[in-house]
């Protein structure tokens, strides 16, 4: 059977070292972007356009779009609403399409598209997404969000997380130290993954703005179904057999 | 008590993120250049020029220079000896200066030089770098050389040996997600981290080419005694009181 590399990616800072184009690549913002995204799905959002800047986020709003944005874990005064999964329920998203800004997510899901394809992670999809991965018979890349560029843990943990599950199936293999090191560390904490999120900085941030709310929700397994993939400048549901 | 910050740069490439003038950075390539250099000062040499080029190396050999150098783990023809800790004996060094270039390691000490001060890490020199440290009463960075800008194993777990080590003084305070999952791998793995290292990228690397005799060196604590800085271009032993 032909097997297929995984490699993580700690940081966008440093994904033209780990950039394959015959890879899927997996965009991970556990906190909280992708969780969001796959949450407006689950509640039936039409598609999400993300975009880099506070400017073109502006922009969308003056010519009529939802928009969600924010920067630092806060809403921009000027958006629809925020980056938390809660933000984004059938009231708010059913059949809608949203421009989407956040501080690292958004634009790392645009890093990536000249790979084979881009999807959305978040422990609220990780079953489907894994079914949707092997589907795919390609090399795999998981690229972590992180922090302005800096390694974060909970996106590390996720892939760790979906390294283990995607080798568990001996489909794949890996000689890519992060992955390695993922693996070893969602093996030493999936125990009791809200202890581990507790020490980490994002952790800190999103309570120090009464924002830690979503923090249980986005490490559940499996509250959606979708898997959100990145097609000609819009996030959509794939197509699922 | 003022507390000092500890963080952990796992690639050079992200170190402009992590850079902070006011720290002492602690450059760490455990296998191998690292161990090799804290070696090759117990072994009485005078100084270690860093250089970053195949051609500088070369011509500071064609100028008379003792050159150590190598590229993904093979000595350069042109060079005296390679990068193990075993080429650094007495004999090849003892009272000599010695011009070194290596794929990550010796790049990574010049990348730091405007820092408050520059000092080599690794297993060999541990405890004198620790007290070291602890004297200079600065915030820390713990810069890990890794693998062509990729993120590493063996450098990321030293780093968490000491970030642990310092962080037990109650001297030290971190918030940088890097340093607590590096000392969590650490915590994990300090009582058999040889079956870590055998997990990683560098220990097949160096396998392969016959090169992982030095490995059980690299890993052993306090071999050497003398705490390297980087001065004006030239590594030298720091003077300690």
């Amino acid at each position: 059977m032909e097997q297929y590399s995984i490699e993580v990616c700690y940081s966008p800072d440093l994904f033209p070292l780990y950039e394959n184009k015959e890879a899927v690549v997996v965009v991970v913002d556990i906190l909280r972007a992708t969780s969001s995204i796959c949450t407006a799905f689950e509640n039936g959002a039409h598609a999400i356009i993300p975009v880099k800047t506070r400017r073109e986020a502006m922009n969308a709003k003056e010519n009529g779009s939802i928009v969600a944005a924010e920067r630092n874990g806060l809403i921009l005064d000027f958006a629809d609403f925020g980056n938390s999964p809660s933000n984004f329920t059938k009231e708010n998203v059913l059949g809608k399409e949203i421009v989407y800004s956040t501080t690292n997510g958004t634009k790392t899901v645009q890093m990536a598209e000249e790979c084979k394809a881009v999807a959305i992670g978040s422990f609220c999809n990780f079953t489907v997404l894994l079914q949707w991965l092997i589907a795919q018979k390609s090399p795999i890349t998981i690229l972590c969000a992180g922090w302005k560029g800096k390694y974060n843990i909970e996106d590390s943990v996720f892939a760790g997380a979906l390294t283990d599950a995607l080798l568990t199936t001996q489909q794949y293999t890996t000689m890519c130290d992060s992955a390695i090191a993922a693996v070893d560390m969602w093996n030493t904490h999936k125990h009791n993954l809200r202890a581990l999120i507790n020490k980490c900085a994002q952790h800190e941030r999103l309570r120090s703005n009464n924002l830690d709310d979503c923090i249980d929700y986005c490490l559940t397994f499996d509250t959606c179904s979708k898997v959100p993939v990145y097609v000609a400048g819009k996030i959509v549901p794939a197509k699922i057999n």
